[in-house]
């Protein structure tokens, strides 16, 4: 496409680089700032180059946080629990549900070997560490997506906490809330009979 | 939602003020910002500042450009000949047609009585007197969108031309390429009945 000025065309091509968004919708979002207040652009960039420059990882979780020191060790939280997900939007997701109220620990990603991605590069020796000193923790869930990385980063985590005398759970598999049996696939219609609850413990 | 930072938070609040971008979408978009690295949002920044603090719009055919005298006068163009539009996204369209080599003026809008939008709001004026002081100019195409609005623009700009000797064209309406009749509106279908061409005139 030919624009019509190459500052519209250099932040075309910035925009067009977030994922998700092409280049029609990138031209229709900066057209929409040209008709905006400046003060509505230096509001924006501002924020993203504030946030780039001083996020901070919690250094006992991993999680993203304005500092160090993030608040997952609240009064009000169970420290006798923590909850292994793979990233910051999993912990978000969690924490909405309210069903949950214990700690977290953001690994960071999933061990994949496909995209070269080991044990070594995920969170897992912090956790480990975390676990070994902290006597208050009784539980680890893993909270890890249901493919296959996952399920090898659970397996590698569950082994690696054999030695310590903690308790690991893993999630539910099972049909949704609200799901149709004849559309699941084999695999978790098997292992929902084969996990199956008693009816009066359900939610 | 709770935020594990107020940066996040901040951040996902700017973006998410842009149109067709919710909260999700924005979170979506600050988590990858943090796993590039930091020059990827500095430059996404700062295109955005530069575009928005520099950007021009020519004093001719008000589209907009790098400097106050676009390339719209360019010699390779049919200078006899203006396309009235509403927007600059609608002289990217029909420049990518490649069935136009002429001029363009873009209003910046249309004649909406509703929102409080009179023709001085518009660069009806700078049109008028555009083709007054261009001799060249033998032909105005009004290229606006098939609306209320659009046509009361049309209409507006048609009346204000009758004293200049110019031919007033505008776009034809009809079935789109490709588009079935059973599926097209009365007025449409009937105004592609009414305005039917020569079958060997078709492009």
């Amino acid at each position: 496409m030919e624009y019509p000025s190459q500052l519209v065309e250099r932040a075309v091509e910035e925009i067009a680089k977030l994922p998700g968004i092409g280049k029609k919708t990138a031209l229709r979002l900066v057209l929409h700032l040209l008709k905006q207040p400046k003060a509505f652009t230096t509001e924006l960039s501002i924020s993203l180059e504030e946030l780039r420059e001083k996020i901070k990882y919690c250094k006992t979780c991993h999680i993203i946080a304005d500092t160090e020191e993030c608040t997952c060790q609240n009064a009000y939280r169970d420290t006798s629990i923590v909850c292994v997900v793979e990233d910051t939007p999993d912990v978000l997701a969690i924490r909405n549900t309210g069903q949950y109220n214990g700690l977290f620990h953001v690994l960071g990603g999933r061990i994949s070997p496909m995209d070269g991605i080991g044990p070594e590069n995920v969170n897992i020796d912090s956790l480990v560490n975390r676990l070994k000193n902290d006597d208050q923790i009784k539980e680890v869930i893993l909270a890890l997506s249901g493919t296959m990385e996952g399920d090898t980063t659970s397996f590698y985590i569950s082994k690696l906490l054999k030695e310590l005398d903690i308790k690991v759970t893993t999630i539910a598999r099972g049909i949704p809330v609200g799901g149709e049996l004849e559309f699941a696939d084999e695999i978790t219609l098997g292992r929902s009979i084969s996990k199956r609850t008693l009816f009066n413990q359900e939610g």
